[in-house]
């Protein structure tokens, strides 16, 4: 199955008062894995959109915490498809900090492929060998 | 002109490691502001774009900022329509604390009427009695 | 175990391209959603922070999407304390739409009890009876 | 005067149900120019905060936007440190697209060091070099 590696500094933005990021904005940086987990493969996913209307809605997020994650840090998002079926996939997460390689959490997320409408839709063909089938 | 006051209370996530409010958040407590005041008219932004295809498209956006804003205090904004021509509007805003009167902002917004392609439109009539008009 | 139902509108901010609101916005109204669990016993939490030096690390998040909520939408979140230790605290999450009572999410965030060093301790016993114990 | 140019992908996460990024997210690239450009100089201004205890509170911020940003697209912040007191400073922004150079946006920020008090303070002699004085 597919993995890519993506790297992001954390933003002032990104943290709150306790001094670490705050907690949803690892799912931003899930977001970035999977962004350019696509573009690796050679697949925009802004062109899945624009071009054929396709959507990946999320169904499912979760994230365990380990250790924060602090302004300026390099932050390591290692990007993997765990499952893919012709209408669902699930992306697995784990970040690490560039500095010192500790593990800052570890996440998952899974997609349902849904049409300009939002509802459910199979995968066209053309896109399964992205994702690891046929 | 309209005038308008709504409340918000400091969210957690807006707040960063400084421990005050991070200065971008002020400018989603101004669309706040706005959204409120044309609730209060009896228009729903909402509408106007999904019903009329109108957008208010920003074209400037400044904020001066008097004194921080802190976690879970409660702010309030005051939006008044400062300026209205057929083809833009300006908002202007207050922000104070709610539990002490401190100032601790103010800003304002420059917007275009845009259609749905984006482009600038002259405002139909029939809402300019909204911004004080006719 | 104690429950408390919060109310929010959806901001524009909070919106994505999708039409939609972002994935990882849903994590914000889970902290709106126990702040305000938080208030309704009579504690504020930045009080437990400024006061005492107790942090509510997160642990673990996860939220289940069942409908897309979306731009000015009422959104009613209703937080419960699902589990109480003297080291950790879980609160469960539902959010329904405040105008036509459909699910929108479902979600669940662990907390660890933390010092000012971000590390972990007991709970001292003056809070237990807010988390329904004693 | 110093500048320096750096790069950022935009994110879903910075669009909004407009189909562009939301305008209170060009604030947030402003402060990774600023960052960057700190960087560039040899200066981390996590080192600032936590080393000497200085902070940059903003007084004054504005956007002037030109042209929408889109998901995915490379942005070309450009910053530059306008003005330098010994109390305040003032940096730049020019914000282009990395595909098609087209302008998206130009704006300004005015600081004021602060000590860890948020009082204001004379930024120490050490640092002056560091913006174009001495």
């Amino acid at each position: 199955m597919r993995e890519y590696e993506t790297r992001v500094r954390v933003r002032y933005a990104e943290t709150d008062q306790m001094g670490v990021v705050y907690y949803a904005n690892y799912f931003v940086w899930m977001e970035l894995g999977r962004t350019e987990l696509c573009r690796s493969a050679g697949i925009r996913y802004k062109d899945m959109e624009m071009g054929d209307g396709i959507f990946l809605a999320v169904a499912e997020a979760s994230c365990r915490y380990s250790c924060p994650a602090r302004y300026d840090e390099e932050v390591v998002i290692r990007t993997r498809i765990a499952e893919f079926r012709t209408r669902t996939v699930r992306f697995e997460y784990e970040m690490r900090s560039g500095e010192d390689g500790r593990k800052l959490a570890a996440g998952s997320t899974l997609h349902v492929f849904c049409g300009e409408d939002m509802r459910p839709l199979r995968l066209p063909e053309k896109y399964w060998g992205f994702f690891g089938v046929g």
